[in-house]
């Protein structure tokens, strides 16, 4: 079979990259129409599909668009990110504030809702968690986001659970390279407790004001230590 | 300037949908190994581009996925849908409960920290809604999610203004056709006043408990009609 990959081919790439690059170094500023075909075709050196393969690859960027008789417009001079890019370029303790923010009422939520299976489920996910506080930080940072994500699963609201699993990867990548400084393996050194057992119990025993109440703490104090380290 | 659309050609459209088809079909199912380029031309009867483009645009969907030196192969018999897309088919009690988490604490977190813009940008907002509720019902909902949209921007979290942002399409849809039923019009029977007016007033004099709990209390209601009509 010799189709080999499915990206474009290598010269649909390079002219949509010098198309690309005219247009988000401002050559071409939002509302401009572009050359004709034709005269793409040959300022780049190429043929009209391939001037119309590129034009599409940039119309799917969100950077050029088509209407209906009068051509081809610029309607944006730098890609459209989607959430997920965005809420990884977002700053951590804004993006940590909107965790707080979801995961308190979730817990409150999951502990007026949860079915045994939850409870099983959060159970478990609680020993996966106390298990890899003694392995690398990342699989350490993969447990600890497993069972925030059984907290969340617990509220059985699946617009809930859809946004946590949004926010898990921005979490995850920047959570791994701040174990250590963020102190996540600790215990609380009040009770010699982890947090952790404390929201899972509350949410067992239908304590809705408690579960939000232990999370919240927990999810403070790291905020707290995030905005010290990018105040 | 002869080049009309960018969608695909009709001929890479319909080679497109009639192999979709036998994926979400099932016909093929995901781990197939779909024919290779010469045979899928010749059952579609088009040329090998187009059988190119078609399945650039299924992997592109994230149904088939090319692997160098071995073909391309079936990873997903249903599109994967985008965070907007599957909101828009979420329950809407789900999507205004995340809501209602969202906004009461974004609520909070205005009355602290609104400085004097976003208070003129609240007031403004005020008003606009108070005059479209004489309008149609698509304006006045506009209205509505633009005051709530000052509100979130008030807290000062450029994720959360993200994440309302990405709410805000799936619930102007739904909202429009219920502003009767949820008796959106309507001003707080007990006071006489608009309870948006309480809000706002909360956030101006950093009373974060009273914001979140004048809103909390609105959107409660609001979700307890939709609870009744979707139970």
């Amino acid at each position: 079979m010799p189709l080999g990959s499915l990206r474009p081919s290598p010269l649909v790439e390079q002219a949509t990259e010098h198309l690309r690059e005219q247009i988000t170094q401002g050559e071409w500023p939002v509302g401009t129409r572009l050359p004709g075909e034709n005269a793409l075709a040959k300022t780049l050196g190429v043929g009209r599909s391939t001037v119309r393969e590129a034009l599409r690859a940039l119309a799917g960027a969100g950077l050029v668009q088509a209407r209906q008789g009068s051509g081809v417009f610029v309607i944006a001079t730098e890609p459209a990110e989607d959430w997920p890019a965005r809420l990884r370029r977002a700053a951590i303790t804004d993006v940590y504030e909107v965790r707080m923010i979801v995961e308190t009422q979730a817990a409150r939520l999951a502990a007026e809702r949860r079915t045994e299976e939850d409870v099983a489920a959060l159970e478990s996910a609680l020993a996966g968690r106390e298990r890899a506080a003694g392995g690398d930080d990342a699989a350490f940072v993969d447990a600890d986001i497993a069972l925030h994500a059984a907290v969340v699963a617990a509220a059985r609201n699946p617009v809930l659970s859809d946004l946590f699993a949004e926010f898990a990867p921005a979490l995850r990548e920047r959570l791994i390279d701040l174990v250590e400084m963020l102190g996540l393996r600790e215990r609380d050194p009040n009770t010699g407790h982890d947090t952790h057992a404390g929201l899972v119990a509350a949410i067992r025993r239908g304590d809705g004001g408690a579960a939000e109440e232990v999370l919240r703490t927990e999810l403070e104090q790291t905020l707290a230590l995030l905005h010290r380290r990018h105040p």
